[in-house]
């Protein structure tokens, strides 16, 4: 698509909060589920300080952006997201028209809610989960763990590895993070015993959001991938590493993983994010090249995003002593080997059907050194290194009370800074 | 829970084709949706050669049956699903009763459609499938084609191995099997290609429906694990075998799979299945007893079900030649390792929630000699030694125009047979 008026980074709203917000100004516009006190869950916008009520704004609307906006009149977004690109667009456009324009400022007011009178909800009901693993330096580091003879395994570069996950446990942020009982086996048991899990880890990842659908059978060409594409919300994996190692052959992780994954509440959409777009890091030298299907010229010259995406730890302790959370890495989308596309591609590929409302998992984003590692696990070098944290505590896993958040914005040169919302859960032991 | 009258063998109906029926008497009573060509989709059960409007039935009923009833009058049996064991046994009951007892034959016929004039449905919005991997002697039989030295990996007798399934492409029994493409990687192949997979295989399991629900965080014990299952079907893990090859490592088959999997449609429920229980066979000396959570000694006892399962293939040359389908094996559900109450209480043991209209697949169920193998990998050693067909075709792998029927009863002495329905699939070249 190209740019228009609502990426303008001078345009200004008559709602001041909106103005140089640092996660949800104008230019922005993310779509999710909201409930209040007294009324359904029901579509919502985030604006500045404040959600926009979409369905309230239906009088002015006309068009593409009228079904779109009764689409979201629903508890889930599924809806919204079965109309594909040209409802959601035109959506914008309206809604971007009226917050800037003060002739429909009395009543757009009218619609408007402080974010924090909302409960928000997971934004769609989502019918399958997938969870790639598209970060590379991750895999690497990973698989140093847990093969060290043998960290990227010869499929790694051709095929864009995924699993399914489980949907049930998906929470959006703010969900109490359970310590799971489940088998574990320490490498010095002669048995596996069923216990609390000592090594429990978040995973940073990015979700993407499916909009549309194909027909069983009808694989979608990577050219045609970004129309299945709705927008990216952030996505914790919370990892048991220690019921990981011991489960997850032959098949994949399974309860080391299943018990939660938390995802930030807001759909930040593919138009929201279309001036972020970035081309495709080069493959270092003597990688192969992807495989036609999972080639597309396009793709390559613009298929990620300048997303920066950052993991920040508080502590009980820090919170007791009213100090604030500490930064454990910062990290860029940049760090995947697959684009979106290339995931969306693959998917589909032998005719699996997606459904609006799917979610992808892109897996956990590290970068190349220590700074940018998506994961306790790899931060603490599998515990033998543990993180020095500014109060003097260390981490080499979570801890009860340990609040972990992501935080993730985009930026580019004369452009407005759009950020993706809260994405957090405090550990408790069970 | 105890035999009642709706087990008693000699009870006989005023509907003669429900008497003696080899698969839906008045003793089984499975649970489904079925659609006609000018109504839409709704709760039905079989008996004899018709399916039973359930929502019509309602006037005749009270109490819990009424109940159940009229959750069966939406487009999948989640609602149902949700209210557990009470109010399904109490329509089972009526049911029973209203088709033996002549004084309601009347208004009961007006409920009554013949099946050749239904379609049917998906009984559940599936919102999470898992397939677990509990057939041992499979798991055997396979390991020691992917990793000859290690056919039978160390948590295996520890661990109800399972892994998360797709469920957008499960179908019921008819589903067209259109042949995958993806990404195949040949033992001699310098680099993998996209082509169409050549080692096309079913797989023979039996599937579990979830009936309520457990809160996330809330384990269910295994005592408590048979509330939370409603019955099982047929159900057909179709597999590409060359896909599963290269993709599976480190995170499991994926394309391998989610192309389709295909059940029956009737959920046989765990009353019906009542009289077929049988003791979980005793594990092999040497074999580690199951760990406390795993172990129940009811579910020891009584855990499993006498159900025999059978595999039937019929080509296209077979079907021009009028020539009937050909049995490929028969195997039974007592070959599984572990009972159902002990993959529903693994799933749930680290807190993860189950929810009404889940479903969980067993794994491949296959015997100990190859008459009872569950898969085409293992019937044709992974295609060194293909099955030879009556006809003189012979076959390692799945062919166009080669139709898989399941076919599963349950049978006791001095009881009525039960049986499933039909599970079945054509392959069609993509």
């Amino acid at each position: 698509m190209m740019l228009d008026e609502t990426h303008d980074p001078r345009a200004r709203s008559w709602l001041a909060d909106a103005n140089d917000h640092p996660e949800f100004p104008l230019q922005n516009l993310p779509l999710g589920v909201f409930s209040t006190a007294h009324g359904p869950s029901r579509g919502g916008i985030a604006i500045g300080e404040h959600i926009l009520d979409v369905t309230k704004l239906s009088p002015l609307l006309s068009g593409d952006a009228l079904r779109a906006a009764q689409a979201m009149s629903q508890p889930t977004l599924n809806a919204l997201l079965s109309l594909g690109a040209g409802p959601r667009r035109a959506l914008r456009r309206a809604v971007f028209a009226v917050l800037t324009e003060r002739k429909h400022e009395v009543a757009v007011r009218e619609a408007l809610i402080p974010a924090r009178e909302c409960t928000m909800q997971l934004p769609a009901d989502i019918g399958d989960y997938t969870d790639f693993y598209a970060g590379i330096h991750h895999a690497e580091n990973i698989g140093r763990q847990f093969r060290p003879d043998n960290p990227l395994l010869p499929n790694y570069k051709y095929v864009p590895i995924g699993y399914h996950g489980r949907s049930s446990s998906i929470e959006v942020s703010g969900a109490e993070v359970i310590r799971p009982h489940a088998q574990i086996k320490g490498p010095n048991d002669a048995a596996p015993a069923y216990r609390a899990s000592q090594r429990l880890d978040y995973e940073l990842e990015l979700g993407v959001w499916i909009a549309g659908a194909n027909e069983r059978g009808k694989p979608i060409p990577i050219a045609d991938a970004g129309k299945y594409i709705a927008g990216l919300c952030l996505l914790n994996d919370w990892s048991a590493r220690d019921v990981q190692v011991w489960e997850y052959q032959p098949l994949g992780p399974f309860l080391a993983k299943n018990f939660l994954t938390t995802i930030s509440p807001w759909i930040v959409t593919m138009e929201a994010l279309e001036p972020y777009r970035v081309a495709q890091p080069a493959r270092p030298e003597g990688d192969p090249k992807p495989l036609p299907y999972l080639y597309d010229e396009h793709d390559q010259a613009a298929g990620t995003f300048d997303i920066t995406l950052e993991v920040y730890l508080r502590t009980q302790r820090m919170r007791e002593a009213n100090q604030p959370a500490y930064r454990l890495s910062r990290g860029n989308m940049q760090f995947l080997y697959w684009t979106i596309a290339q995931l969306v591609a693959h998917h589909t590929c032998n005719g699996c059907n997606l459904r609006a409302g799917d979610l992808l998992g892109t897996g956990t984003i590290s970068g190349t050194d220590p700074s940018s590692y998506g994961c306790l696990l790899e931060l603490s070098q599998g515990g033998r290194s543990p993180v020095q944290l500014p109060n003097g505590e260390q981490r080499s896993f979570l801890e009860a009370g340990d609040e972990v958040s992501f935080v993730a914005y985009a930026e580019a040169p004369g452009r407005a800074r759009i950020g993706f919302g809260e994405c957090r859960g405090v550990v408790r032991d069970s």
